[in-house]
This record gives C-alpha cells, structure tokens and sequence, in this order.
C-alpha cells in the first residue's frame, strides 16, 4: 500500500556552491500545492539575480548515550579517562563501519549519569543507523574498559533526533548551510512587488521578535518546515528531521547600494542519499536528475550537495513568503488564485 | 506527478476516548518501516490491557497578525480599546465563514509593534486557510476603525505555524489529547521484556534530563515526530505542523500496586477532515476506515477524533521504543532484524 | 552583621507615566561602579528629550501548586469541576488577606499530576508571602472538596520564582512595564556620539540575532539584570527575582523623520513597597524620596510606581550601554576611566 | 553611600572537593532571613552525612564579539584563516594580561556577521573586565589582518552575561561545579521529616516537569539563584550574574541500599577573589574566614574554591526546600515562625 503525495518540479534555481555551479530543478512532494507557485517566484529570482550562493559550514552525524556509575565524582574521573584516550571510542566507531568517522565528543553529567553526545562523518548516508550500531559499539567498549559503568541508553535525547534544541544548532548536526543573494532593489520592487526596507522590517518584526515573544529557542523563519517536508519527502529522507530542520535563522540586510541582501541559515539539514527510502524508483529518479547519486571517490559530496540544493529551496520559498506577507492582502488573494 | 509513500495499517488499537470507544487500525506512511512493527507492538498492549485512555483537553487554530502605531503608550490604548469591544474582532471572523468561531484573543506589544494572536474554532478543517482569511478580516477591521494603525503583518509568528515555540503548549494550537494506559507489571515484563522502575528512569534520564540538557523547550519525548509524520501523511494533513506536534512530555510512574502507568500528552495536534490533500481517494479511505468522516451535525467531532486515535498511535510508538532502549542491544537487533 | 553595598543617587530622570509625572532621582547599590555614570548618560538624555514615557500593562503575582489523582483522565474532570466553580478558590485567597485577590487561574496535565497557578493582585507587597499562604488555602479547599486529590507540592515551578521561563513573559508575573522615549537624530549624535542607524542595526546583530543564537528564551537586552540588581538591592527587595526580570527586549527604530525611538520591555518587574527588606532606615528613605510609600487609600499604587521608576531606570543604563558599543574601543575606555 | 544587607554566617557546611577538604562557615547577605536557618538545616544535614562533595567540570570566563564583511561566503572564508592561525587571537589575549589565557574559540555565521566567543582562563579574577579587554585586542588584531573585516561590537550577546542562554551551559562559563550528598534514609526522615521517596518525586513532578511546563531552558531546580545572591553579595561579586547562574539542575535519585542521593548542577558560578567589589574590609574579612584568598603561587584556584564553597551552599538551600515541600503546610509554618 502506498500514499501517494503530489510532486512537482519546482525551478530552475540557479545555485553557486562551494564546489559546483548550475541551474537545479528540484521536486516538492507536498499536499499544499499553493508551495509550488510560491516557491517558484523565489526560484525565478533566483536566475534574475545570477544565482543564490551557498556556503557548507559542516557536517556530522550524532548519537548520545548515557552511562551512570556511583556519582558525580565517578563519573568524572572516568570522562577524564576516556577523554584522554579517544582511541577507545575511535576505533569502536571505526569497527562498525568503513564510512563512519569519529569526529568529535561532548559531554555532559547529571548525578550518576554520564552522557556522551558522539559525532561522526557518515559519508552519503544520512547516518541515524550508522550512528546507532557506532554508539552501540562505544558503549560496549566502555562497559568493558569500566566495570563500575553500567547501561542507560542507546539514546539519550542530546542527539537530537526529531525533537526541538539548542545543542543541534550549536554543536551541529547534520548539514549546516547557509543560502544567500543579493537582490537589486529594481527587481526587488518588479518581481516580489516590495522594497528591501519592508523586507527588512517585516524580518525584525515576525521572524526575529515575534520568534522571541512565542518562546522558541534558535528559532526565527517564516516556514522553513515547509520547503523542508516537501524535498525531503521527494527525496526519500526521514521526514521527522524537519523538527529540528525548521529551526533556523532568516536574515535581511540592505546593501550601501540600497538593495536587499537575504539569507537563510539551516544548521541541521539532515539528508542521505543512500539508506532507507532511497531504492524506490521515483526516489533515484529524482536524485539522478539533481546529480545527487553517490560517487564511491568522493564519499559524502552527494548528500552534501543534496543539502545545498535543498537549502536554495528553503530561500526561494521564504523569500517568497516574506515578499508577500509585506503587502496586506496578497497572502489570501495567491491563496485563494491558486486554489481554484 | 506522485511521491509514493509506502504504507501499512497497524494495530487495531483499543482506545478509550471520552465520547467513543472501540479497536481502530491506523494507516501510517513512512519511509523508515521499522515503525510499524514498533507501533505495533504497543498496538498489542493496548489491546491486552484494557486500551489507551484519550483525554482531549482543547481544540482550536491560532493566526497572529502584527499592526504599527507610534508608541507602545497608543498600542496600549488600542489594545485596551480592541478587548472592550471584542464584537468588532468577533463579527469580523464570522463574517469569512460559517464554520470559523471567534474563541480567544492574546496580545502583545514592543515598541510599536501590536501583536494579536487570534483563536478560533475552526470545525472539521485544520484551519489554517480559515483562520488566514478570518485574521484578514480583523486586518480590516481595525484598520478601519483605527486610523492611525497600520499593517505589519498577516502572520506574525505568534500563531506558531510549524516552528517550535512555548505559547503553543501554553495557549494553544490544534487539539491538545492526552493519551494514557496502565499496564500491569506482569504483561510490561513479558510483552515489553522490561519493568516499570527501567520506565520510569529511562524517561527521567533521556526524555526529562536529556531533554533539559539539549537546550529545548516544552519537550520531553522519544520520537512523537515519528508517528504524527506517519499519520499525518496517510491522511491527507499539512505534515510540517509535525514541528509543533513534537513538543509533547512523556511522563511514567508506577501505581502502589507496582503497575506501570504510561502517558503522552501532545498539546499541538494538528490535523482536519476536510481541506487541502482531503481529495485524494487514498485519504479519503483511510479517514472512513477510521471513521473520521465530517458530520455536518457535528462540526469538529471528526477531526478530535482523528487525532485522539493519533495520539493513542503516538502513545504505542513512543512505550515501544522506550521499551526497546531499557535493554542494551537490544535496538540494534531489531533494526536489523526488520530491516532485512 | 551587613554587608555595605556602594550606593548613589542617579538623575534625576523625567519620567511620563500613566497616572503620574516627575523627575525623579534613583537609588543604586552595586560593586560595578560605572553602572552610576553610564546610568546618568541615559539620564541626562531623558532631561534632554522630553522623558521617558512609562506603560504599565499588567500588575499581579502568582504562585502555582500541583495536586495528584488516580488519571488524567480524572484530572481533567477535577479541572472542568474547578473551572466551573471559581469562587472556591477565590474564597480561599480572599480568606487569608484584605490585599490578596484572585484574578486568574492557569491549569496544566502531566500524567496524574494537575498544575493549577494562581494569579492575584497583591496590593502594594511582592507578593511572595501572600500568594503562598493564599496557595495554601486553595489546597486545603480543594483536598476537601474533591477527596480523591492529594497534595503534591506547594509550589510547582510554573510560579515561575527566581528561574528562567517562557510562562511568566506569556501569561504575567510581577509588573509588565515598557518605557520607551523618542530621541531626535541631533541628540544622539551630540550626547550618545552615535547614530539612530547605528543604534538599530546593534540591536539586530547583538540583542536580536546574538539572543537567538545563544538559545535563550524571550529575551533579548544587553544588560536589564545591572539595573535591576542596583534598584531592587537599594530598595529592599527579594533581588533574587532579577533573573526573570532580565527576560525582556529591547527595541530600537527610526521614526520618518529620522529620530531614534528606543524601547524596553520589561514583562516581570518584581518589586513591592512594604514586607521583607522594607523596615530598614535606609530603604525606607530611598522608598520616600522617590514618592512610593503605600497609600492606604489607593493599594498597589506605590509599588506601580515604584516598578515604573525601575523601567525607567532600565532604559538610560540599556541605551547608554549600547551607544557605547556601537563605538569601538569606547567601553574600554570608559571603564578604565572610571574605575581609576 | 551604602544600602546594608543583613549578612549572617551559615553552617559549618563539610565540604569534600577534590584538592582540599574542610568546613566552612559561609557568610549570606539577604532580605530574605528565612534563608538563613533553611540553609542551616542543610548544612547540619552535611556533618551528619559525612559531608558533600564537590566536582569541579570547568572554569573558564568569556567574551563575544561581532564582526562585519560583505556575505556569508566571505565569513566563512575569514573565520577558516582565523581558525587555521589561532595564534593571532592567542598572542592578542596575552598581550593584555599575564593572567589571561585564550582557551577555546566557538563562532557563527548570520548573514555578513562573524560571531566570535572567546572562552579565556582568568585566574583569580571573575574575568568580566580581563575579557573584555582581550575581546578588544582581538577585534584589532582582526580587523588589522583582514580589511573587509569591520567592527560590530565588543560585546554580542553570545557570552551570555547576565542573561539566560543555552550556550552557557553547553559551552562553559565560570565555574561548572557539581555538589553531591548521600543521605541515609534514617537521616532523610529524621532531619528532613521527608523520605528518599518523596523528595525523588517531588523533584520529578516540581523540577523538571514543572520546569519543562514552563517553558524554561536548561533549568530544573527550585531557587538556586537565593543562594547564589546572598553568597555573591557577602563577597563582592558581580550579583546580577546570578541570573545564568540559576540554570542548573537537581536531581534525586535512590540507591541499591534505599538511601537519598542528591545532587545539584550548576554550570555558571561567576566569582573572582579579586577586583571590583573584593576591596572593602568585610568582603576582604568573608573571603579569608573561608580560606578564599588569592595565591601568587596557584592562580585561579582561590576563586575556584569560592565556586566550590557555594555550590554546597546551594546545595544545602536546595535539599532544606525541597524536604519541607514534600510535607503540605511545612513552608508556610517554618517561615511564619522564622519571621516573628
């Protein structure tokens, strides 16, 4: 049985990453079908403007675990110990697999329980099973190399998987890009039918104000969820990593020159372009046409390319979002056009 | 074009809501198909201990707007002037449509900014274009009647439309349901193959302390995210309000007869029985298996419906899966013992 | 024994409240020294401007306790039995204290946990005292009314005392004050030797975009916890409530004729003008010379005013901090010029 | 000028910290005296228990700055040479103080801002002003190396100070101190007329629920920030630091053996035994009764014991509340009895 959602290419978005340039069409599986005009005009702008350009700041893979010992004292002298031979954890992780790379440790202690937050590059996979037989791996190492250590959990919540944080935008997790252009104000004004100085405003005064007075934590976008669910569906991703994919940063600036500078800031694009979901048909239909299949000489280029298409949607659509929500009555009236 | 998500029915579960009862089996689509199987086990226990106890505590859709004034002094005013008369706000909803009911009005001022956040009941739909559209007519309304007021916004990210906040679980947004169950020791050790005390202190441990520790907020859960994204898409919802619906506290504690008392309180669920992505054949027959078809006699007993039994859904993933991590190893083989 | 806190006399500061006008001079007590004179900058420039204009939006103090029952689902009965019949508990507040008078009440579920906080009007007192003992009296009513209820906690973390949260910005705790003051382009540039520009732009990058960043919740200020720790030590109260006091934003734009409209919004002031701290000679005298004695005639005034003298105070030392940073290398020199 | 606190010597408490071991009379200014025999129960509390002990994780103090250039891929750009060389920022820190050395360096990226934390060990002073005078070495050695670098600000609210952050606790801030006790249960129920039982839940349904209902971040305790004040007071600090200080969490849980083991986190003590405030006669006399007196010869490890010393005073705070709220009336009687 199947459920069959609505996809539609959207573009092309013309996109300058780090390593590759080119015109991207991109499919958007999504029931609000009012997300593909919306986010067209973003894209249209896109190739008006010579191209969003993107910036990859990292990428990793996480795990927690939580082991708990006798007390807090214990419990520090044995971080002490496994901080200062990370060989144990290293090569537990390495054990598990050729693609999963111990990158980093954090940790934290409550009582008698000691969390270790594991951060691993995870090739093409998105990583969430690679992560999971790795931290596996970690915790038998150490309740061998401790004995007065004993089992938590396989996951202790510091990943975080599918849940709202501030360690995930802080520590990282997954894909952390940032999509930006710069936007004359002609076509600002011709194209999204605003300036750059409403832009502006209504950026302080919904995403970053209204963002701090709901209470929400790293947290100041329009609907980056949105943008988020559809490519992620199409491209056969754990679509539950929008949670912590919706938490994000828009900003708008104006240029000496008076034209708009508009950026979006995704720390955690969590995607894979091999794994679960990857083998139906339309799913390897629509990496292929984005080049987002795995090149076995360069492991992890696809997913990281993967993530830097997605994160160009992302601005097309909040761009155009915000362009419309400056002026009263545009948002119900393309509602309302495109619904018929 | 079609994204085709595959998908299974699980349970039936044995639910217990206040106005119904009875065995429902729940169509989840998913890529990542362990869930099922997992889902399912918690399916079985609510069938051998009585079912899951749903409680709905509210209903409701939110929009904000943001309008402009001088001061904060004259915002103040207004407001005050705006909450003496709340019929203007009022007719003004009601005039968009016969379905949409004014509910609750919450504001907030900085500088001169005057946020409004708008509550409404919003029958059998979710309620996002309805509430939209009703919170353009309030736009109208005061604009009208103030006219030194002016327009910021249609959505001022006070609503929380897909981003994680704190005033959703404190206001309100969609349909707050708590899902609960007692399970007597005997059937938590052989079913579940772990005890209440391993419950209860793995939920401290990773849901409470983990929680914490990552820097959330109002969110104390496993993987809520999972099973709403699943139901949601095999039933035709906007599924980017997974975002808000995964902020929800899971909390265990055992009875003085030594049971396990298990329950997840989800605040923000967001689901309709009517509207966008309702059309499709394949939604409209998982919603009629479940009985969640609009009654035009009973405005909004549909959609409570629907997500009663998702929430009873989230409980039998969530005790699942906690189960699953009480036992070390134990995670990892069924991954993989599924995933075969 | 005491210990002597280094005390001045700031001001006078022109103060534009609702009910009330004046230049008023504010007592600081602090080991940070410079507080005074940057403090005084701000000062001078609301002699300069034509005052700071005060807006008191909310006035109440809570407390919240938390009951236990056999279910949620029984819980939610209670509370639909509670909500249905106030005057329990508004007889229960009323009986312990003439000041103390219910305003409002909030619920919350956890499992077989309910969380009922209490919002009353406490005249000129804090209110800490108060509303415990008028907590006391609800659970005494209500243990005796509902016999399957039991006691759980006195006081629940949703008060919220002396922490960080979100609920006290959303739903009210202490007094809610913004003051806010227009400062013509020409005296920015002269006394605070920066610009309306400059001064928004700070805001954006530090308070705005550095607040998110550094995944706090509903604040966004420099530095409201300086001014409130120097006005609530040198007027005898409870100073430990400054750390919800410091959740609160500032916020900076620039009106069509280019001026700089500076705000601050300071949800949680907690002061009163009579209980704990208030019967020392000194505190007595500062209360005075500001004109906030309690007035038998008009309870709950002197503390009001006492709260709104305290948000103006918070505004000169907020906008003297800021200008300064927007200038490199003048903190630095500041300080060390006055601290030799 | 002075405003005097009444300051009262509490304890002895036993302390148990990893270099030395003693106990200590701990001086606290307060208006609120019901602090004072509170605390005194807990402190009685650690010289029957065999005393508490202490865990020193980390001690560092910090500073951010914000820079400008012209995009998001041009900062990323810059922050990789600076991350490539950090010696340019290491020889900048130095060259202001003999005491200050560079630790650690944490960054973000929002559109054309660079965000820098700089993590500084400070030795015995609390670092507020060593910091900033680093941070602005820094920024010219920036902007000297890089010219489409500009200045943004010395301070950019990624530090935190004074404010509530989840940055603070994740990446360190001041001391990182944990304090821990064992309790036999005859004692728990003797001295504290509690049981092991009573406090684990209450800390479950108070602290952290409570906590997470709230909508806090990083907090699950019941008034650390009490104690915190009246010891930061006593001794010359920087009080409204109190307020990221009051991030921290309790934690209750039961041993094999049936006894209480309790434990309080605190991530953000912020003391020094030099600099401002440290140099009047009773804050040079509170410092030296507790043996807290700076040694040429072990720089930072006064003020580390310092840190050490109040992290059990809170502790003992927190354990003395926390019994008497298990028993219904207890709170209210002990502090009308204390306030006769």
């Amino acid at each position: 049985m199947i459920t069959p959602v609505p996809t539609k290419l959207i573009g092309p978005i013309l996109i300058k990453a780090q390593t590759w340039e080119g015109e991207i069409e991109v499919p958007m599986a999504t029931y609000e079908t009012t997300l593909w005009p919306s986010t067209n005009r973003g894209a249209k702008i896109s190739r008006l403007c010579g191209g969003i350009t993107i910036t990859l700041l990292g990428n990793c893979m996480t795990r927690s675990i939580v082991l708990q010992t006798s007390s807090t004292r214990r419990a520090a002298e044995i971080l002490t110990l496994i901080k200062s031979d990370l060989f144990v954890i290293k090569n537990a992780i390495s054990s598990t697999s050729r693609f999963c790379q111990f990158r980093e440790l954090f940790a934290e202690i409550v009582g008698q329980n000691l969390y270790l937050r594991l951060s691993c590059f995870t090739g093409d996979a998105a990583g969430h099973n690679m992560t999971t037989k790795a931290a596996d791996a970690v915790i038998t190492a150490l309740l061998q190399k401790f004995n007065d250590l004993s089992y938590g959990s396989i996951s202790a919540n510091l990943c975080v998987d599918k849940k709202v944080s501030s360690i995930n935008g802080i520590l990282g997790r997954g894909k952390h890009v940032i999509a930006e252009i710069l936007i004359p104000r002609i076509l600002c004004e011709k194209h999204l039918r605003t300036t750059p100085e409403q832009l502006r405003d209504l950026n302080v005064n919904k995403n970053l104000l209204g963002g701090i007075l709901s209470g929400g934590v790293r947290s100041a976008n329009a609907h980056y969820a949105n943008m988020l669910l559809a490519t992620y569906l199409a491209t056969g991703q754990d679509a539950a990593n929008i949670v912590e994919g919706s938490q994000g940063i828009t900003h708008v600036t104006i240029t000496a020159a008076g034209d708009c500078h508009f950026s979006v800031n995704l720390p955690n694009i969590i995607v894979g372009t091999v794994g679960n979901g990857k083998h139906h048909p339309e799913i390897i239909k629509h990496l292929q046409k984005m080049g987002c299949t795995p090149d076995a000489a360069h492991p992890g280029k696809s997913s990281e390319k993967l993530a830097e298409i997605i994160a160009a949607t992302v601005l097309c659509g909040e761009l155009s979002l915000l362009a419309a929500q400056t002026n009263r009555g545009e948002l119900m009236r393309s509602h309302i056009a495109f619904e018929r």
